[in-house]
């Protein structure tokens, strides 16, 4: 496979346009060849009319075919990997273990949503029988289940480029769910996202579906992205990015004349607290643990820990000393990108120049290169609470440690957070057991809450969220990683007195795939 | 219990403000005593403030302590029934029958979701057991399930005084999943809504949970709603009425610092679609169950089916002139609002003079009144394609025939529709099973299909979806009838290796509920 730097337009190709870009090797600041073309309007209008095409035989097509795809899309993705991973380097610096990781992440993701779409329950069929005698009206036949919910677009990540791209959580679950997928791919990795599209692209010849059920269209800016999700043909987008780009996709969706759901995963500081009984026994583990958590991929992560709160004492003091030491140690290692590096060092001198505020380490990457080390920041609560930008992210490798007087700072410090993706609080057991106020404010603002571990390192199973309150995303009520992601691409469909040969199979009265059912209100496979 | 036209902030009352209004009388036009207070943005903020104080042992409080409150509430109106029900006919001239058939639904929801909230598996608990030995890395336990959302905002609807209003379906909902609420009343119909409100707030009282569960504020136009929804504290909403309406809260929620999730169902024409051989099978009965469903309620029904779409010929042309039959024996009634009125001469009037389009029947209420009688339009498929707004709802008994040429222009007008709550075809068995193109397309709009039935008359079950894509509704994910409609108002929240103790009820390990759960992938009462 060849990377050619063109967006993929269903079975096609699009033209080369006017406007080109390149993507960078963050090692050196060097552009990479293929030169690519930004997708036109004409393209987006291109993909959105297959996709509009493919609407109807995708929706039509057995749980069996889209289990297939997705499986022969995760055995392409294998089969490519050595590839895939190379490219990914050179775009990302990533390193080579992460990177494979990440590539047999995205593979597992992939077969577990075929297994979701094959098994087929999630679609929520419920069956209600008739009572012709009953008064004093008689009770009608009702059925009804998820049904697909429209071409999806889903925009790439810049952090993940394998398991939150072209064939990650969001494309899996929306192609799972029977919808066509368009991707905007990220930018920064555009050749990794060439390659991972034309398997998918295979893919879908292969199983023989229509060509509209996937495209990828390139763009180094926003315009691609914009009219994509304003185009009417769009009916729910999947995001993972930056707040600021996230609530503009939110705005523009709000905005159009028939309004779309958007799913957008925009990160968060991540708080941790350490409650003292913890900090006070297992000081060294919560410091080591602390710091290579944060470190994880540059901290690039959305579920980097940015923020931590400790009481005041003896303890917190040489745990930020250990802390401090540690943060010295780390090695600088490339950004994702030359935008993302500078966002990093103007987060972090913010933060530097606030009031309040000592850097306790600090690293820095060589000059003129996008190289990040580590910064480990300190403050006190009443000056937490006081600098509301200290609880923005900086997204990097950048820790902010609050020492709080006692648990009313901690729960005030707790109070103050907006929506976060997760939070972890170190405890004893009896801790734990007696600071029920402090932890139930924590978890009302959280999507995940941890106790006595890290955020990062996101187990992908039923019951993982990798969600939260606003502005951790934008619907606190989805998830993005799990197979619950599967549920936010599909839209209610009612049947009442309808002839059972019309019905779709998962509402038929010999229920033939042997789904899990609400039957007259009794789960079971019925 | 005394209406006193003040509004209702927890067990307390507001203070008489400057701004009053009245509730009139259909019949008559003339105001209704008692005179009624506007809320004022302070009486919005203590309700806001009190439904805040409320969120933490609400959602703590057990199933059934919900259920018990959803209970109460339901006997309260059973007990009430009179005076609700002689109140209800002042201010919305509905008929007796009608409105003791409407408070029975409105008390049979109240415990169904009584039962929801009892059962407790609507939280979709799911337990992924940690795995200390696997390889590469240990895997965590991780657990999650729905929680209550949130302070909920809901708009009383002015078609049903009782099942879409103070206690109606988004109210017992939005209680049963632990969330306080605050309804805004509508103008039309206040002293009800207040008589119904003092029997939650009763409720609330004798079941010992805090004040702040329930609200209740006036207002005779938007400016509450408008501050309500903008309310920080407010984290969901829920509202049956206009398109205008809905949209405008829409976009309020999405304009928010912190958007919030909005559940408007806007209502639809509910197009029926008649195919040739049911036609002419069962002609006179089609006519007269169209006539009846069109007219129910003075045809300010959500579901009213304003749309029929039939295929020229000799037994379109016989159906349509029973049809006119019918509707001139319409005995004109009064509708609920003045404003509500004068919107359906004035749509009715703009069909009656666009090209194209003939009034076959029509019956005028009196000079003077609110009273309305019906009216039925006949025109071709091309003139209704030509004519965008002929898909725009009159709301009130207006019925439009279409004539098609062949079953091609009946596939043009179901592809012209925007999204519909329901849909109708009436067809023989053969005539469904070939006509798969057609009824595909229609379905793709719709969030309830009907075979050979018609749209009012709404069953209250698991399987009902009250939605539809927008503009039927403002996402047609969700519906606002029925079990499932209790998720909308749920935040998915996951808990990572937390000690038992700590955890949910319904994510225990022992289960004592004995929910229905999804454990290590596996579904059961485990």
């Amino acid at each position: 496979m060849n990377i050619e730097g063109l967006s993929l337009l269903g079975s096609g190709r699009a033209s080369i346009g006017k406007r080109r870009f390149h993507a960078f090797n963050p090692e050196t600041g060097s552009p990479l060849e293929p030169e690519l073309a930004e997708a036109s309007e004409q393209d987006v209008d291109r993909a959105a009319e297959l996709a509009t095409q493919a609407v109807g035989a995708f929706a039509r097509s057995t749980a069996g075919r889209r289990a297939e795809l997705l499986q022969t899309i995760a055995a392409g993705m294998e089969s490519e990997a050595e590839a895939i991973v190379t490219r990914a380097r050179l775009e990302t610096a990533l390193p080579d273990a992460r990177l494979r990781s990440e590539l047999g992440r995205t593979v597992a993701q992939l077969r577990m949503f075929a297994g979701v779409a094959r098994e087929g329950s999630w679609v929520d069929a419920r069956v209600d029988h008739a009572d012709p005698n009953r008064q004093p009206v008689p009770k009608p036949d009702v059925r009804s289940c998820l049904q697909p919910i429209g071409p999806v677009a889903v925009f790439g990540a810049s952090n993940f480029p394998l398991a939150f791209s072209v064939a990650g959580g969001d494309t899996a679950s929306a192609l799972a769910a029977g919808n066509p997928v368009i991707v905007k791919a990220h930018p920064a990795h555009p050749g990794t996202s060439e390659h991972v599209g034309m398997v998918v692209q295979r893919a879908v010849a292969d199983v023989e579906l229509p060509e509209g059920v996937f495209s990828l269209l390139f763009d180094r800016g926003t315009a691609v992205g914009k009219y994509l999700v304003q185009h009417p043909q769009i009916c729910a987008v999947g995001f993972t990015g930056s707040a600021r780009a996230g609530r503009a996709l939110m705005d523009l969706a709000a905005w159009r004349p028939q309004p779309i759901p958007v799913f957008a995963e925009m990160g968060s500081i991540n708080p941790v607290f350490v409650l003292p009984g913890a900090l006070t026994r297992n000081s060294e583990a919560l410091a080591v643990g602390l710091h290579a958590a944060a470190m994880t991929g540059v901290g690039q992560y959305c579920t980097n820990p940015g923020l931590v709160v400790v009481q005041t004492g003896k303890a917190a003091t040489a745990f930020a000393e250990r802390l401090a030491d540690l943060y010295r140690t780390t090695t600088p290692a490339p950004m994702l990108t030359e935008k993302i590096h500078a966002s990093f060092l103007k987060g972090a001198e913010h933060f530097a120049r606030t009031e309040g505020v000592s850097v306790l380490a600090r690293v820095d990457g060589p000059p003129d290169t996008w190289q990040a080390g580590s910064v480990l920041f300190k403050t006190s609560a009443s000056s937490f609470l006081r600098h509301r930008h200290l609880a923005d992210e900086v997204f990097g490798p950048a820790t902010l440690l609050v020492e709080c007087a006692d648990t009313a700072e901690m729960v005030a410090v707790a109070q103050s957070l907006p929506g976060q993706l997760t939070a972890s609080v170190h405890g004893t057991d009896a801790e734990l057991g007696t600071e029920e106020k402090l932890l139930s404010l924590i978890q009302s603002r959280v999507g995940r809450l941890i106790a006595n571990g890290w955020p990062t390192g996101l187990e992908v199973c039923d019951a993982m969220v990798h969600g939260g309150p606003y502005p951790a995303t934008s619907d606190g009520r989805s998830t993005s990683v799990g197979t619950r992601a599967i549920s936010r691409f599909g839209r209610l469909a009612c049947y009442q007195s309808f002839p059972d040969a019309l019905l779709p199979e998962a509402l038929k009265e010999a229920n033939p795939s042997r789904l899990w059912r609400t039957v007259d209100g009794k789960p079971g496979r019925h």
